[in-house]
C-alpha cells in the first residue's frame, strides 16, 4: 500500500515541493509514496515547477482509509477534511505543534527551522539517499521562499547551509537572483480577483476556541496594492462572515522594507493592539520588521486570545 | 534560562532514564537542561539508577513559565498539569501523536520504535556527542524494559541495534541477563498495597471523549497475583469511581508466556469484546500474545470507542 505525501490546504511552495521531495525519498527507501496536493498551485510554485521540469502533484482531497504523510502543518484546519479517517504515518513540519493526532505510533520530524524542506534535506542525509539535481532545485526554492531569501526571522543557520548545499547539487550559481525572480512572480497581483489574492497564502487557526484566518501576500513593493486595497478589505470582511470567523487578518508584506501592513476585520480589534503594542487606525496597522506570520504574528495573537 | 526535561506522570524507566540522558546531551550542546520527574520512581527504575550510580531526577510538578522538553508522551493527561502555561520546546516520543500542543515552533523527535531512549541515541549520533558509560547503561536498561527484552511487538531492529551498541559502551557483557534481573525486581509484588501496584504503570487516555485508565504489571509469572487479584479488582473499581472514568483496565502481563490477563471495570464492557474479539468472563479476559499496551491494547480499544 502506497502512502500519500501531502502538504496543507492552500498549498505554498514548501507544501508542494516538500511533497515531491519527500515522496521521492520514501520511494528510494522502499516505502512507496505518492505526492499529492490539497489545492491550486500558486504562480510562485508554478514558476519553480516549470524551472526544474516538474508536473504539479495530483490534486486529491479525500484520504479516508489511506496512509498519509503530512508535510508543513499539524493543524487540523489545514489538513485534509477527512484526516481523522486516515492513518497519519508521519509528519515533517517547522511550525508550532497543533491539534493533529494519530491513531498509531508514527514518525515526526519537526524542527524550529525556516522551512520543511530544510528538514527533508536532513532526512535525505539520515537515510544517505542522494538528492537528484532537479529535486535539489525545488527544495532550494521552497527554502528561499519560506525564509524570504534569508530575511525572515524564522531563518536559521541550518536553512542557509541547506540552501548552499542544494544550490551546489542543483548547479544554481546565483540562488539569491533566482529567489528575487521568484518574488517578482509573487508580486504580480494585477488582473487577479481579490478573493484569489486573499486566499493565495491563507491559514485558519484555532485561537482559544475562535476561528481566526490569517492571509499573507509577500511582495517587493507595497505600491502594487494601491489600487486594490479597498477590494481586499471588502473581501476579508466577506470571508469573515462566510466562515463564521472571529477575525480575518491580511498581511501585506514588503520584503524590501521588511515589514507588513495588516488589514483587520475582527469581533474584537483591541486584540491586535494587545498582541503587537501598536494601535490600528482605519482597520489597518503597520508592523515594522514583521515578515513572519508563524513567528511574529501568530504567537502574540494566540497569547492575546488566551488572555481575553 | 534552563529547560526542564521531563517524562510522563507515573514515570517508567524510559521517562526517568530518558530525562537524564537527554538533559546530559542538551548540556553538551550548550542548551542548559535539568532532568525532572512527575512522580515516584518505580522499583525497577530504582534498580537501574542504583546499578549505574545515578540519583533520581528532582521531583517537580509545576512548570508554568518554564521551557520544557517532553519525554515519552504527547497526551495532555500524562503531561504536567500546568503544561499549557509552559513553553514546550521539544518532544521525544514513540507513541501515537496525542493532544499536546505548543505555542511556538519546537523540535519533535518521534519515531515508531520500541523506546524513547532509542531515539535519544539517534539524537546523540546526530549531534556527534559521545555517550558516557553510565548513561549508556541506563539508556540500554530503559530499552530492555520497554521492549520486554525484545519480546514486545513494538520492538524494532533499531531498538535491538541500539541496545547492542549501548551495551558495548556501558561494558555490559550479558544484557539479556541484566534485563531478566530487572524483570525479577519488577515481579516482586508482595507487601505492596493494591493501589501502588495498580498505579505503578498507569496511563489515562482520552478515547472519543471518555476518560479511560489502563494499568499494566509485567511479571515473570502470573502466579504472583494469585493471592491479591481480588484486591486489585476491588481497587480498579474504586479508581474508576474516584476519577469519573468510563473504564479502568489492568493488564497482568506474563512476559514468559507472552500474553496478558486483562481485569475490567467499565461502563460498557462490550467494548472489550469488540476491540479484541474475545469475550470476557467474570470481568477478566486472557489476551494471548498481547504484551504491548501501546501497540496491541490501545489502538483496538480506540477504534471500538470511535465506533460506539
Amino acid at each position: 500500500m502506497s502512502m500519500y505525501v501531502v502538504g496543507h490546504k492552500i498549498p505554498d511552495s514548501d507544501s508542494i515541493c516538500g511533497a515531491i521531495a519527500l515522496a521521492y525519498l520514501k520511494n528510494q527507501i522502499d516505502e512507496p509514496a505518492i505526492p499529492t496536493r490539497l489545492g491550486e498551485v500558486s504562480p510562485e510554485t508554478q514558476f519553480i515547477l516549470d524551472k526544474f521540469g516538474f508536473e504539479a502533484p495530483e490534486l486529491k482531497l479525500s484520504y479516508a482509509g489511506e496512509d498519509v504523510y503530512i508535510v508543513d502543518h499539524t493543524e487540523k484546519t489545514q489538513a485534509p477534511d477527512d484526516i481523522d479517517q486516515a492513518r497519519v504515518v508521519g509528519v515533517v513540519d517547522h511550525h508550532k505543534l497543533g491539534d493533529l493526532t494519530s491513531s498509531t505510533p508514527l514518525e515526526c520530524w519537526i524542527r524550529p527551522v525556516g522551512c520543511s524542506n530544510t528538514i527533508i534535506k536532513m532526512m535525505y542525509d539520515f537515510y544517505s539517499v542522494e538528492i537528484p539535481k532537479d529535486i535539489a532545485g525545488i527544495m532550494m526554492c521552497a527554502i528561499l521562499s519560506d525564509t524570504v531569501i534569508f530575511k525572515s526571522p524564522t531563518c536559521t543557520t541550518a536553512d542557509i547551509k541547506c540552501v548552499e548545499a542544494l544550490a551546489e547539487i542543483a548547479g544554481v550559481e546565483d540562488f539569491k537572483e533566482l529567489g528575487m525572480d521568484m518574488f517578482h512572480v509573487k508580486s504580480a497581483v494585477e488582473d487577479t480577483p481579490a478573493r484569489d489574492l486573499v486566499m493565495r497564502d491563507f491559514k485558519d487557526f484555532n485561537m482559544n476556541g475562535n476561528l481566526v484566518g490569517i492571509g499573507q501576500l509577500e511582495v517587493i513593493d507595497l505600491a502594487v496594492f494601491d489600487d486594490i486595497k479597498a477590494d481586499l478589505e471588502a473581501d476579508i470582511a466577506k470571508l469573515k462572515t462566510e466562515g463564521n470567523r472571529h477575525s480575518v487578518f491580511l498581511l501585506l508584506t514588503d520584503i524590501m522594507k521588511e515589514g507588513s501592513e495588516m488589514l483587520i476585520v475582527s469581533d474584537d480589534a483591541n486584540l491586535v493592539e494587545q498582541a503587537y503594542g501598536v494601535k490600528p487606525e482605519n482597520d489597518k496597522v503597520w508592523l515594522d520588521g514583521v515578515l513572519s506570520r508563524k513567528k511574529q504574528v501568530v504567537p502574540p495573537l494566540q497569547d492575546a486570545f488566551a488572555k481575553a
